[in-house]
Parts: C-alpha cells; sequence; structure tokens
C-alpha cells in the first residue's frame, strides 16, 4: 500500500509530487496521456513568477525532470473510481488497481463544448480546442476563434500569426481577458486592406458546416439584432471555458463539477486532497496550481503521520 | 492615485506585481529594506517547482527582474498605516502618504524571539536568526541551535558544514521538519571522537551569557528532569517560528496576528487584500506565496474595474 497516490500530472500534481517525494513519501503518480496537463499544449507562459517566457512543454520538462530528480514515478492510466475505505483508498484505473493511505486529485479540467450542430461531427476535421496542437494546420486560411477569456484571446494571437483571418466571435460586448492581453490582440497590425481580426460582438455559434474535406463555414448569430451570417472558415477554435474531469470521485463538488476544499485542500472525504483546475478554486495559473499542490502534500504527510499513531505537531510555517 | 499599492516586495509581492502589471494597472510596491523578503535570505530553494536548486538571492533576482520587465516601480519606506476611506486607501510609511484605490498586503513575516535574558544583549555579537547571514562569522566554533521545524533543520544542516560542533535544542522529543530535511541532519557525518550534532531534546534555552567579545555560554534547561546544564557557545542561532508584519492593518487577524483572508485573499477591509506569510495560510513556502500573490492581484483588478463602473463578468478560470 503506498503511502499517497497522486491522480494527474499536471502543475498542481508535479508540485504535490515534489513536496511529498522530499517528505520521503512512498508514492505514484497516475497521468491519463502525458505528463504537463493544461500547460503542456500552452504556446508562451510569461506569468509563471521567475521564467520571464517559455513554452509550456519547456516548463513541464522542468517541473518533471525537477520531480524526477526526487524519485517520482509515473503509471500510465484512466482513473475510473476511487474508493474510500476509511485508512485505506482504492484507486481503480482502467487496467490496474493500486491502494494508498491518501490520495491527491489533480485530474485537471477539459475545454468546454459548444454543444452545437457540427462540432462533434468536425472535431479533429477543422473543430479545435488547442491553437497550440492543431494552429499550424491553418496556415494562410480564413478561421473562427470563440470566446472572450484569457485562454481565447492568447490563442487568437497566436493564431494571428498563422491565419491569414481570424473572426472572433463573443457572445458579449466586451473582453474578460487580461487587459495586456486584449491590447495585444486589438493592436494586430492590419493588413493593407483587410485588417487581421474582425471581432464579432453580441454573437454566438448556431452552427458549424461543412463536407468531406472538413469545415467550410460557420453560422454566426447577433444576440441583440437577432440576424444570422455566414462567416466562410476552414477552421474553428473553441475557448468557452472548461469543465473539470472529477467523474471518477464523489467527493462534495460545487455546480460547476470543481471539487470542493478548504484551505487546506480538504475535499469532503478525509484523506483525499484536490489541488488545481479540478477545485474550486478562485483562479487556474501554473502559479495557483503549485501553491495547491504544496499544501496538498503537506497537509496530506501530516494525515499520514497522524494514521501512523505518531503525535505530529501542527506545522506552524 | 494609483489603482494599487503592493505593501512588500517578497515572493506574494511580486507575483501580485506580475500579474497585476499585465492587468495594465498603474501601481507601486513599497518595501521596507529590500526586494525578495524571507527568500531573499535563505541560502539554498529546492522547491520551487521549475528551479531544482538555486540560493534565496539568485531566485530573488529572477522574480523581480521578471516584475521589472513589465515595468514594476518601487518605493522604499516603512508602512505606518493604512486608512479605509471606501473607494480610496491612504497609505502613510515613515516618510510618505500615498492613495490607492485597492492594496495587496504581501508585508511577511519575521522571526520570533526567545525573550530569553541576553538575547536582545547580544543580538549581533552572538545571538542570530539567519544562517545565511552570520553562519560565516562561526567557522570552526561551537554554536547552539535552537528549534525544531523546517527552517531550524535546514539551517542546522547549513551551520554544520562551517561550525566546529553543534547543539541541537528543541523543546519536544522531535522534529516536525521535513523528513528529507532531519534524515539530512541526522547523518551528518560524525567527527572520529565527537559527533558534530549534539541533539539536546527536551529542553528550552533559559538564558545566553556572554561579555564583551559576545556570547560565550547558554543556560539550557531539561523540560522533563527540570535539569540545567551550560554550553560553552560563541553563537546561538534561534529558529522558532514566525510572527507576521501586520501592525499597521486595521484588517481581522487570527491569534498569532496573521491576517485572516478568504480563498479570493479578501480581507475584513473592502479593497484591501492579504497574501503570502503575513495571512492566515495553512504553508508558508515559495510555490504558496506566487500563487497567493497572482490571486491577490486577479481579485483586486476585478474590483478596481468595478469601481469604475465597468460591467466585469466574474472570471471563469
Amino acid at each position: 500500500m503506498y503511502d499517497l497516490i497522486i491522480i494527474g500530472g499536471g502543475a498542481a500534481g508535479l508540485s504535490a509530487s515534489i513536496y511529498a517525494l522530499r517528505a520521503r513519501l512512498d508514492m505514484i503518480m497516475i497521468e491519463k496521456i502525458g505528463i504537463g496537463g493544461q500547460i503542456a499544449v500552452t504556446d508562451v507562459i510569461e506569468n509563471y513568477p521567475g521564467y520571464r517566457s517559455l513554452s509550456g512543454g519547456e516548463l513541464t520538462n522542468k517541473f518533471e525532470s525537477h520531480a524526477k530528480d526526487f524519485g517520482l514515478k509515473v503509471e500510465f492510466g484512466v482513473v475510473e473510481q476511487i474508493i474510500d475505505k476509511g485508512d485505506r483508498k482504492i484507486v481503480k484505473t482502467d487496467t490496474k488497481t493500486f491502494e494508498s493511505k491518501s490520495v491527491i486529485v489533480a485530474s485537471g479540467a477539459q475545454p468546454r463544448k459548444l454543444e452545437v450542430k457540427g462540432e462533434k461531427e468536425f472535431t479533429g476535421r477543422g473543430v479545435s480546442y488547442c491553437a497550440t496542437c492543431d494552429g499550424p494546420f491553418y496556415n494562410g486560411k480564413d478561421i473562427v476563434v470563440v470566446g472572450g477569456g484569457d485562454t481565447a484571446v492568447k490563442e487568437a494571437i497566436y493564431l494571428s500569426k498563422i491565419a491569414n483571418r481570424i473572426y472572433m466571435v463573443h457572445r458579449r460586448d466586451r473582453f474578460r481577458a487580461e487587459k495586456i492581453l486584449q491590447e495585444k490582440l486589438l493592436s494586430r497590425p492590419a493588413e493593407a486592406d483587410a485588417p487581421k481580426v474582425d471581432f464579432i460582438w453580441n454573437s454566438v455559434i448556431d452552427e458549424i458546416v461543412g463536407g468531406e474535406r472538413g469545415v467550410e463555414k460557420v453560422s454566426v448569430r447577433n444576440l441583440q439584432k437577432n440576424e444570422k451570417r455566414e462567416i466562410s472558415a476552414e477552421g474553428i477554435f473553441i475557448f468557452v471555458g472548461i469543465i473539470p474531469n472529477t467523474e471518477f470521485i464523489d467527493a462534495e463538488k460545487d455546480n460547476g463539477g470543481f471539487i470542493i476544499t478548504n484551505d487546506r485542500m480538504e475535499t469532503s472525504i478525509k484523506g483525499v486532497y484536490a489541488a488545481g483546475d479540478c477545485r474550486n478554486t478562485p483562479l487556474r495559473q501554473v502559479a495557483t496550481a503549485v501553491g495547491d499542490g504544496a499544501i496538498a502534500a503537506v497537509i496530506a504527510e501530516e494525515y499520514i503521520s497522524n494514521l501512523e499513531g505518531k503525535a505530529y505537531p501542527k506545522r506552524a510555517g
């Protein structure tokens, strides 16, 4: 039986593993696809303090080698269930079963879908949720970007270096992204007679239309005028929020499915902690994920030491 | 009037400034002594994810240049009072008065004193709270180290490379430090006939005794046997906890004087936020301070935007 299982290999899980391994916990990390989580597919990160600018892949590599230097072991698999047997937690993946004294859920979150006609059909053939992954396929082509948050604006900036023209569709009349990102996007150099980015405010996507070769056009509706227009585009990038990867865990969650924790990262299940994007945090950033992970590991270690019947004075700092 | 004043230039304040400046807030940082806070005087940091091992000074420089790249301006001064006038906050230092819409208190914490006879008298002449600062003065000499937490054990490891012999005095019968740190200290190579580190458990310091040239001996009392002994030593390093630098702020605090916040870093005063070591956080690490700072800046920015009468949809992630 392990001391600790960390579910998820993103920033939160890797930070937790650094703290857990330094505390000499016997632990494994279970990861679904690849180490790094959402940061691994992020183009450029400029707000993780200490690194002025680097790619998500570079930061992932630094986190991973940091953790592996302390002895991180990773099992690949999809966690399907956590069974709470009090002092013993059973973690079932699609292929194996593990046991541990405690669990840190750092399973992250995934992009929210528009849920419109054509979205599912053309996913991978014009519909994308990751500019870094799919952007280069749209070199010199016209694309639609949907959303108004940090991610939408950041990815639109990235895509504007590749695509011929971007139609930026947002359901409100302004972005909620960081101002510095907004300015960057709004100041994209215009071409001779056609601005590189068209802003289509107060509008939503009604349908994604295509054929054999993929997406051909996108049907857009203005919510104020209730007017429809069609935009010819070979790609549509959707950044309209995130949903947490928390279906396998029975802990208390908020309306969005995010795991509810206190400031010690404790969930409603004793010995189970949550850290990073999958919990009900006010901000989802690398900087906050590493803090969550550190706290979760330290509190898990206290819990395990107490299980072992050791007196363990409350940590003061 | 500034949008934001950040009080304190440690990890929390610098992280907050990176986020605030990227959000195009008009802000200044007020710092008492020098940028970096507690990390600046830390010997080696090995648990800030992404940097396997570096000195506190190096990490400080990285944080500082990261923030200055986005335009950080620093005013030096000791904050004496924050006056809450609703939408306007007045921050008084020992020499100047500033006004802003919002304030982030990231003023950190400072070492707790033993409050024993001789402590104050010999501070700087044998009594120290910073191994990195003062350790080298005790090359080949005998010293006492007091405490049992992460900092005490970490600093004892550092000092054991310098001093001739260390007497490690702790009021309990075990350390509460990270196990990896404990192991490192307990396995310090013993000399031929004298171990480099003597562990004196269940004991407290009664008095620090010295003369013209500084500390000469330390009087130690065993709490279980109520026996006294004297230890000849030229230095005593004290690591028995921290007290927050929060006397200038009227927000709600816990018994230890740490500012009480919610998970959005909001204090009991609207428009005033707290981040890092000065707040009632379950863990005081660089990793947690940067997360706190990021959240405080983002929430402050929302608050300021709302003050300006702008509709500002709640940030989703």
